[in-house]
């Protein structure tokens, strides 16, 4: 423990949006959280604009334009990042601090997704720590979780809601039964959505977050490569009403397994039990469900984002920097982190829901049965049924809803696709996974 | 980090029960469990019985009789103590190896509530860790989320399902709708529960992690003394079906919370309503609610004990250990702990459901609501119904379930006490708090 004489250490805090200006008021007001008894200061700052409105008072700092230079300046003891994006200045600066001999806490989910492995190697030929824990599920501490309390336990799936923009959009559809595209404006004007969403909705952010969670729970680097994407894009309301007459609610969810097939990583719409507790998770919240052989399953919730509690998650790790643990940056020092096999999709078994819009004439519910019986594809429950009032007239079809019991991918997609050249189908056939977690 | 050339770090493990040999499988199987790249062995061991059928081999560590001498042998680098109980052989043995300058890893959990403090000076005048994650929510990470995770937050509340037992008998007694005596004797002829269960029925198990928590939550030092404890004895299955029909659940909720009053920290059978997660952590689960200023509402729920989990926990205190990072035990160094006001229980305020067997005549429900007004107990709900099938005669009279607006206890008990002396009362009313969280 360090005498409360010692000098204070520096900060220097790059990015000055949201999480930055929570970071310098809770380091105002409570510059002495740190149990290791050091007072922490904000010593140089950078941002894009020195003149921004940000609700924080940042005169009495040192001002940098570049943070590769505010990164190497003798004058701060702890580089912060929080300017996000994998390449560019947050890449730049951070690596400027590691060589600098500066550990760095950042909240920077790409930066460690795409470069982690490569990051991690210059923190510890340094000898400094890189923390992030602020990069998945902001003020929820699942990468400590991961990385320090499960550390003796072997991990079997982890699987989460990781983006609060997605579910907020998903959990509204079903609250106000609008459209996807309705939702969505609605999130933007609230401010809850990106004017460009494509990383949140397309499910690139919560595959971030996934790649560095499958790092941790795996002994291995992040392999942002090996990660399956796709986004919210194609759930319809209907599909949200039907998965509920059924017992479901779609949720965005991120998941990363290991099983005799490899290790697979993937983002895409999910059926939940409406039992489990993720499907429980509602609105901006992020939840994460953990299975393993030892604890069993654990399950943590809470807010995924937001100045505050990501401001909190920082000054977590500045806390570890100051405790001065001895760990590398992953499960292993980077030359030893482990190259699992990545499981081929198409050889990963779930369970599916295929949601058909059909004519209304006889004849359908027996061929489109023949077909999955071609394919070799079992049907647990099948339901043809009016199309729900909430969602009105679509495309002048009938609904047919099935489930199937599980099955490798590859006989899914053949059977979606033979059931799509069926004459009777009006649209598309639309196929959703059903979680087996 | 550690070149895996080094020489292994040897653990003493005193208490070969269950844990204890699941820390010895878990050891034996994956040695290299710690990212630092020690290589974790067992060296010696010590329990009451040498020869107790165990299904974990020994024969290969060194045998001591005693647990003070295992504490301070000089083969052993981390003394691991699983003997359990707040003094005698466990607590001598953990103050000979901090005397002795070895890092101690406890799952201990009324050694550290009543002792913490003491405890803490000394590994701290000793520069040795005292760990303890398993003594709290077995293989779930309370302490770490709350010590480190949490360390920049201001906690306001924390509340929790803490004890397995008292959980599963609960969650029983509403799925059977059998008595809580009946309940019990199932749970104890499936080891569920002890023979002598009063540690876990009383709640004095969950009042020792409670307290626990509410340490390390608030900055301050254990503080067994100022913890209020009632345990599930008073539960009826009636109270648990009438509050089941307005909308509530029972479970045994530890609960410490932070406010003007000064700090609360008490364990009781609490009313929760039904969508609450703390309400849907049901049999063995433990879980844990965190209100904080900056993160909001966090929740974990995970396994609260059971050999495997907890062995796991203690395997990831050692890893700690070999991390080596400089913290104090709690959240500041133990001679500058806050010693803050416990809150006088009377002056909180809390809803409360009152449930009232009365004889079927008329005028009663006005006496009632007469001497509510009178205590200027402000009724939220009243009913008055016929007894639930499931529960059968009950004392030949009818249920009067009423529950109030929040008020400071001082009035519950004195509306209950006044209740209690009506005439046509035919058993002692009965209370029980509503959570407010």
């Amino acid at each position: 423990m360090t005498s409360r004489n010692t000098p204070p250490r520096r900060l220097g805090v790059a990015g000055l949006g949201t999480v930055g200006a929570a970071l310098i008021k809770l380091v105002t007001a409570r510059g002495d959280f740190a149990p290791s008894g050091d007072r922490v200061v904000i010593s140089g700052v950078c941002a894009r604009a020195r003149m921004a409105p940000r609700g924080a008072d940042i005169s009495a700092y040192a001002w940098f334009d570049d943070p590769v230079a505010l990164a190497r300046s003798p004058d701060i003891d702890i580089f912060v990042e929080l300017i996000g994006g994998s390449e560019g200045a947050a890449r730049a600066a951070v690596e400027a601090a590691l060589n600098a001999g500066k550990p760095v806490v950042t909240a920077n989910k790409a930066l460690i997704a795409h470069h982690g492995a490569a990051l991690a190697a210059l923190a510890e030929a340094k000898g400094v720590p890189l923390f992030f824990e602020a990069a998945v599920m902001g003020g929820t501490p699942a990468v400590k979780l991961v990385r320090e309390s499960l550390v003796a336990e072997r991990i079997q799936s982890i699987a989460g809601i990781l983006n609060g923009t997605c579910n907020y959009i998903l959990s509204e559809m079903e609250r106000s039964g609008s459209s996807f595209g309705q939702v969505l404006k609605q999130a933007q004007a609230l401010g809850y959505a990106e004017a460009d969403p494509t990383t949140d909705i397309g499910g690139f952010d919560a595959a971030h977050k996934i790649v560095i969670l499958a790092a941790l729970a795996f002994g291995g680097a992040p392999d942002w490569g090996a990660a399956e994407v796709e986004g919210l894009e194609g759930v319809e309301l209907l599909d949200i009403r039907l998965a509920g007459d059924l017992g479901y609610r779609i949720k965005l969810v991120a998941a990363a397994t290991r099983s005799a097939e490899g290790v697979s990583v993937r983002v895409h719409p999910t059926l939940l039990p409406l039992d489990h507790p993720l499907a429980r998770a509602d609105g901006a919240l992020n939840a994460l469900f953990i299975q393993g052989e030892h604890t069993g399953r654990m399950f943590i919730q809470g807010p995924g984002a937001g100045p505050g509690p990501t401001a909190a998650a920082v000054a977590a790790d500045i806390a570890d920097v100051l405790a001065g643990a001895r760990r590398p940056v992953f499960q292993r020092p980077a030359d030893q982190l482990s190259r699992d096999r990545a499981a081929s999709p198409k050889a990963l078994a779930t369970k599916a829901y295929f949601r058909l819009i059909v004519r209304d004439e006889p004849g359908v519910i027996a061929s489109v049965s023949e077909t999955l019986a071609e394919c070799g594809l079992s049907i647990d429950s099948f339901l043809q049924k009016h199309m729900p009032e909430s969602v009105g007239e679509y495309a002048g079809g009938v609904p047919i809803v099935l489930t199937t019991h599980p099955a490798v991918e590859l006989v899914i997609f053949d059977a979606i696709a033979r059931i799509g050249a069926l004459p009777a189908m009006i649209t598309p056939p639309r196929m959703l996974r059903i979680a087996n977690i």
